[in-house]
């Protein structure tokens, strides 16, 4: 069994604006293993749409189409599947009454368009649409499904839960398909390949989707049967061990957040080059206001000394990026904000800046903790907001591990509360 | 004229990934008033993949397509090509000493499938590809024109310079189309659509793309004569005055760095609730280091307190999120961080955290300079990433205005450098 999408609207055929919808629709047909085929986007123009509802439905099994169910002239998706199926309309008052009674909760009255949305198909399924005033369709032509949603997302979304998805579970014999994503930080594309060998040897070279994006890895395991996914994850679980920070819609920053709620731990933060993300992605969860005590941008050498404590003679000695400055901001900035653990930040995002000893592209990470720090050296010459994701990246990787290694001991459960702040 | 694009690939039917090379395309010929017709992703099937070619040459006068041109077995544009017009191919030697040579620049050999990318078209145009091993081809093929692009962005962008763009410059008569780009902060949708009445009445609705996307409203303005867009941009700057805070690629952040610089001067930042997120948008832009002097993320009342010097007794009296502490906070970071500007931002990003006083997406924001201060109090229920979002946008176009305003004064001029820090 197969599948295509037609995105039916002119204005995803601009430069600006693409057709997001099919992903959820494609999402939706994978679950039960049915593959996409093809997916065009056409305009609002009846010749066009006709020819390819015409080719798609003589090509898949299932057609799906977005959009131009609205009120007005525009919308031909209506007018262009009864001249592709020869199909005959009739009005249904219902919806007349449902769309009227939408307008009337917030004191309108129903424009007289709006009656177009009650045209539908004599003899074929309509689907009720709670989110918005356009229904859907199921069609059953020529022994082919036509699925028919409208385009505004949330209503497509709700309409896909409440009808297509179940339908395709009825259709596919409730073999809804398992998919499970294991999330990889600290390692590259090419690294992940490499030790995944002797995994592909040992499965025929079954297929494992790698998706690489952001500095972060998802392996993606798809089964029918999820005791397979789990067999597998335990295998990629022993190659890359804690390399793996998280599964299926994990975050860094959230995994992050647990961890340190887990431990009754806080974090403080003092960055450089990478100009307040790190704060900003630990704060992008929901509640962090529970283990975040906060942080400091210190882009100069005198917020450095004033704002994060660091030692005037370091940045004399040293120059402001260095491992013992990024090692002093940890320190200095967990003293400050009185928290368990410290990060500090300090590189050169370039475009300007560099020099031959510390070229565009270097940062020092230190994660400081009551009684030790760690530290990373990284080299990443790419673009400005290239390299300040990568760092938050690597930042809130090595805070991570530490938290993983002090799991054991007593230690690392204490609040650093009874430092001194300064 | 009409063109059709198609991406060729697999990996852009799965539920992750869409094709944005079209819209680099898209850009090109909507410069000449090409319009889009069509755009399809196909897979890497070669029944598939004629149908589509021989589908879009038949309706439309330009077929461009992406990708499948690679060394291995899964890359069939080639074939598909071959199939759908009946073309004969031949070897081209260039190619296979040009890729041989970049395979010997990193000291590798080259693999032998690589020869497969040195089959050309006999009697059509070969488009070597200095960006990649993968040449194009431009086909002149029953009175249509096809061209054949590698799916790599880099490489397609490099393409479509080099020979795309020069092409349909020639071919549509040096009628490039001119776009230019109007950006406005401050106003919602539909308040820009209000403002625009008179506009469009004077001007028989002619058509204007407006864009609104992140807590802005791009007007983008398209003719065949700069001199018409210039006309039309006046009428639209009296409009929008100064909610227009810039033009075609400027950021709301590299506009505010512009601004700082040309008046000498310098800012800082205390957030609370967007958690860092406007000190790391004022840093992407390059060179912000020359005006940006620090932040503090400060997200408990001690840190309000300690770190950017907020009073107490405001905290006290008036509760963390409150036009006070909001002011005392830009008043403080100026001080710590000796700037010309000082920004506060404190608000209840939610999900918890709210009250029937302040309610989850309440905000407050100032900005203040030597002597005096502006505040703004918004309410924005929404997501958590879009409220910070929307509380940065308006902390930048407060800083923004405030600036304008002070053009004329010398006061806004002095660095603030003769404040005592505390």
């Amino acid at each position: 069994m197969n599948a295509s999408i037609i995105a039916i609207g002119s204005e995803m055929l601009g430069p600006t604006r693409v057709d997001t919808n099919s992903l959820k629709i494609t999402s939706a047909l994978e679950d039960f293993g049915i593959e996409v085929s093809r997916k065009a986007v056409v305009g609002d123009r009846l010749r066009d749409l006709v020819d390819e509802i015409r080719y798609c439905s003589e090509r898949t099994d299932i057609v799906v189409t977005t959009g131009g169910l609205g009120p007005t002239e525009d919308d031909l998706t209506r007018e262009a599947l009864i001249e592709a199926f020869g199909l005959k309309t009739e009005i249904d008052q219902t919806i007349i009454d449902r769309i009227e009674k939408r307008f009337a909760a917030r004191g309108w009255k129903m424009p007289e368009v709006n009656k177009r949305q009650a045209v539908v198909f004599t003899g074929q399924t309509t689907l009720k649409n709670e989110r918005g005033t356009a229904p859907g369709f199921h069609l059953q032509v020529k022994g082919k499904d036509v699925w028919v949603f409208p385009g505004v997302p949330h209503e497509l979304e709700w309409m896909l839960e409440t009808y297509f998805t179940p339908w395709l579970q009825q259709k596919a014999g409730a073999r809804k398909r398992h998919r499970r994503v294991l999330k990889i930080v600290g390692l590259t594309e090419s690294g992940v390949e490499e030790k995944l060998k002797p995994y592909y040897d040992a499965h025929n070279h079954e297929p494992l989707t790698i998706l690489a994006s952001g500095a972060q890895i998802e392996l993606h395991l798809i089964a029918d049967d999820p005791a397979a996914n789990a067999e597998r994850e335990k295998e990629l679980l022993t190659i890359f061990s804690d390399k793996i920070y998280g599964f299926d819609s994990d975050t860094l920053e959230a995994v992050i957040g647990r961890m340190l709620i887990e431990r009754n731990a806080t974090v403080s933060v003092a960055e450089s080059c990478t100009g307040g993300l790190l704060s900003s992605r630990i704060t992008d969860v929901a509640g962090s206001s529970a283990y975040f005590m906060g942080g400091a941008v210190c882009y100069t050498a005198d917020a450095k000394m004033f704002i994060a404590g660091v030692d005037p003679a370091l940045i004399q000695q040293y120059g402001e990026v260095s491992e013992q400055v990024a090692v002093d901001l940890a320190k200095g900035v967990r003293r400050r904000f009185r928290t368990t653990y410290g990060i500090g930040v300090t590189g050169i995002a370039g475009p300007g800046g560099g020099s031959e000893a510390k070229p565009v592209g270097t940062v020092h990470i230190a994660v400081a903790d009551f009684d030790h720090y760690e530290h990373r050296r990284l080299f990443w010459p790419m673009t400005r907001a290239m390299f300040k994701w990568f760092a938050t990246q690597s930042a809130l990787d090595l805070l991570r591990l530490m938290m993983r290694r002090a799991a054991s001991t007593i230690e690392s459960r204490s609040s650093g509360g009874s430092i001194t702040s300064t």
